[in-house]
């Protein structure tokens, strides 16, 4: 099988890399980046010898070359127009940016104040948090791959919404992500000074666009919740913590409240439930794993749940390997772990 | 005017230290440690050779030095005992420990699961939240210096419970920590390779003995709500940031939060309104100041308050030295600035 | 083939279980830890669910399980003790700690300050450069892992040692190291606040125990040279770069220079020379690898020669593993691409 | 007494602003900034409320005010024209740029790559090593402040190398320097991800502009030896160590290596010697203190000579108020304790 990226020197067409390179079942056909086309990539990633032979090109030269599903690594307008030419030529596409998150139009141009350029492909995408589409995903031809924050907040919430735990309280989401998040490009927010020996929080409550894609995927099994949300920009580079807070609509006990978590997750190979302490960071680095656990507050009828990704993993690029091995029929974990 | 440092070597001595060096009123008469004594506090702290010539003492021989005020340093059950012996002689005490925090000797066993060695001291002792209660600070023999968590918290959200502002809904507050919160004892918990590239929840919900002195002091401006308080340790070395997330009681404009503020603190030299963006860590470090701002949510009736400070400075030590300040008498800001 | 380790807790014992998850090849028959013996490995790595079945014994139990190989992750001294029990029952062995490192028992004592307790079993030990000593480990039942700085120094210097072209001044080393080098025990030196914001010298000039590790490398290339060492600790958790400064015995150019790199290392795996720019450390973060470049100072007649590795990758676990491939006849980069 | 400062919104500059509002004796007329001229200081360091009332002027601007002395913080061949209106009106100079650093203007084409600017002018200009050249400040109008490197390299070389100690073989020179040092700008290299975790050599050999300065000042002395230097960058905001190795002329024991030390310094309030360990970075920071150690390696003879300061304190912007005071009559230490 062959695969492409386009947008390939990013931090997550980076991951892509070092995560095919162990996967044995695919073979990455190119990778494309518009500034440094020309550039041998052992080059740029003089880490990754297993590709010490590819060549950056343009993305309009990786238009010609056949691949059975690619990668798109683009700011939000960007992805779908070169994921459209790949699409019309029958390769499948995963979209690790934001074009495919929605299948609404409407909360598209919402969320990200631009016209979607091809609305008529949304009904066809598939949003990729494996978990709770996998049947979809395996039959999808287009998967937008999920968000990082996201990700880190609906694998642990979205059990207790679709069982009607949680009450129409507003739920509180305090999120903390490492810099990488922020991506590639040298700015006053990225510089080593502003963010060392610092944490800052940013988009706060309603305006992170992330908020959109959180509220689509709660709707869908049935939460009426609103959503607060404050990420905080951590000084490390890759990790995601998000830490939940909910008002609980019944009474549950802590063991039944673990056990709509195991019942959820107890066959998943990357989720894993942690009954003895809340997760740092750390555990999920580097890997495809989400960590979860809870803690119920009896005085508040409150529950905190909290979750650990790696942004870049889980969140990003491992995850959108987990989401092609579904598509193109390999073992879920091939690859990841 | 003299003063002594029981406990000098740990940070919050350290940083009493820095601070009184640049003070000019205040001479240090005494520094003690039972496991340095003997020792140059050269030798300690190379950094600060205004002390060149002071040697650590004994707690016990420190207890044959007059000082006008004694600053206890120590764990719990450790300050009171020692600073008996000082109130005795007739010096004024500042506690940055915990045993002056709460008046009830029946609270400090239920938060600290200690007896309190010394009840008949506790109606004496004035919680040294300064702008709070700056009044008893100047007449007071006794002052509890607060805990950095509560003073992060406590400065943006008592203005609004003291007005009747705040739902009786549980207040959320999600707190993130520098590890020299932690103490310099080396444990597993504070070993470098365990907080770098990591974030690690702790002591979640209710279980944080900081609750019961936050709850005791919202109780004393009419406040019933309870508090869910997640604390996390943060890579870095000293800052506190405080993300409070409030109902609101009724519906107010942004305008009127924010004069709810300015009400409060326009006059005061140490705690700053911004009300361009929220506060990062790094505004309010190796100072006495708090930052402090706020976001209203409007679809979800929701205040975010967010607080920063440093937590040796105005979470410890500074806040200490601003309270000596108004007890004997030097302009509040002296050393400070 | 099955393995077993010794001393599975601590970091290389970690890194060694990450690396072999991947191989494929082989087995983890049992790890072993004393004094976290009968604790699920699920419990320590719970980033590890490759090995959730597996429990810590401890290694007097360990010495019942028959294994093909055994890795010894413990203190000098301790290494060899446990280590002859699997030797005496046929099984080979790759130390991690520094029982091996010495062919002459009187040098380890030099180095060790303690007696070796079997130095009969020296002769048989074979010191695991690989890419230095592979027919000899090829054949090895005994292979002693080198130290991670004689690692990162021997690897760049060695070429140029052996050619010939290096005078008889002393070589210059100093090198940078992640806190992960100083073990996981909590000490006042690991603390993070003691790490982080600060570089610290250590074991300077020739009181590092690798001098001798390293100077007895040299000699059996024909150098004559004596090393002078600076480590330094620098705040992060893992890497190792050194910086070695050596005069030239005679005029070369620098693509002589060069060349002498290429002509050893251009047919080996792990091994990159950057001709365009020093290395930093991240290049060869969570690797085997290892980078290379070097500069001329014309008007010094020195040679700048740089090298990074990952401490716990090149510079421990992951040599071990290809120490192990070459001495099970696995392909050399099994699990380690 | 007024000072102004040009340039003052960078790291430098920022610094200058600390120092100055604990120094009481000198008031800031005016700070400039081209692209924030019209803004706030207030905005820009809200960590500085000393200064709320001020607000940024262009440099134009600045040249309308009068002032006593002017601090010029910009790259090289600006601060000269600024600077030079200035002098014009008879205010004092001091440059935290590079354009004072040689009387040469042969040299500072040779290392800067442009032309001065004012030539004239460099006849005039005194090099701010305040402890060696303490009575020509005194005196100066012009004063060029030296850079990080050669700052935390000379004062523990030149008293060496004025005595004759030092061989004629190359001075290897290693230092670590902190992210700020590389400026406020965004750049690749300045990016979070870029620098944590990593160390990255630069600028090796004899390429950086600091070696001229720095044998600038061994010529002046007496010294012939070519320096060979590698700066590194470090994952940390601030601090600067060099460790330097040099070759001895003559067996020397250690007593008389310090002696040396102590000969030199002794009486000088910020140079200070440590005889029982090598300094590390952190005893340096926020200060304007320098620390000096050194190790004698009897096998190679060779003298290590390890020092640390906060490149930007004695680095730049304390080190430049420490002449300032020399300059204008007040306590040497004025502000620095």
């Amino acid at each position: 099988m062959k695969v492409g990226i386009i947008g390939a020197t990013g931090y997550t067409g980076e991951e892509l890399l070092k995560c095919l390179a162990r996967h044995g079942g695919v073979e990455v056909a190119f990778v494309s980046s518009e500034q440094r086309a020309g550039v041998s990539l052992k080059e740029v990633f003089p880490h990754l010898p297993a590709y010490a032979d590819l060549t950056l090109c343009t993305t309009e030269e990786s238009t010609r070359i056949d691949v059975d599903l690619v990668f798109t690594c683009l700011p939000a307008g960007e992805s779908v127009k070169w994921g459209k030419r790949f699409l019309d030529k029958g390769s499948k596409l995963i979209d690790l940016g934001s074009d495919f998150r929605f299948r609404s139009a409407d909360m598209y141009t919402k969320w990200y104040h631009i016209e979607h350029p091809h609305p008529e492909l949304l009904p066809d995408a598939v949003y990729g948090l494996t978990e709770w589409h996998r049947d979809d995903i395996a039959h999808a031809t287009i998967v937008g791959n999920p968000g990082c924050y996201p990700t880190s907040v609906l694998l642990p919430l979205l059990p207790f919404v679709a069982a009607g735990l949680v009450a129409d309280a507003p739920i509180i989401i305090d999120a903390k992500s490492g810099v990488s998040g922020a991506g590639k490009k040298a700015t006053d927010v990225t510089h080593y000074v502003s963010v060392n020996e610092n944490v800052t929080p940013y988009k706060t409550g309603r305006t992170h666009r992330h908020v959109g894609e959180m509220e689509k995927e709660l709707r869908a099994v049935g939460g009426k919740q609103t959503i607060v949300f404050t990420p905080h920009l951590v000084p490390l580079t890759r990790g995601m913590l998000s830490t939940i807070y909910v008002q609980l609509a019944e009474e549950k006990s802590r063991d039944d409240l673990f056990e709509v978590l195991a019942n959820t997750y107890s066959a998943e190979p990357f989720v894993h439930i942690l009954t003895d302490r809340m997760p740092d960071m750390r555990v999920a680095q580097n890997s495809n794993l989400c960590f979860i656990s809870l803690q119920k507050v009896a005085e508040a009828n409150c529950l905190i749940l909290c979750s650990a990704i790696d942004n870049l993993g889980k969140g990003a690029s491992t995850q959108a390997v987990q989401n092609m091995n579904v598509m193109l029929g390999f073992a879920e974990t091939a690859g990841l772990l």
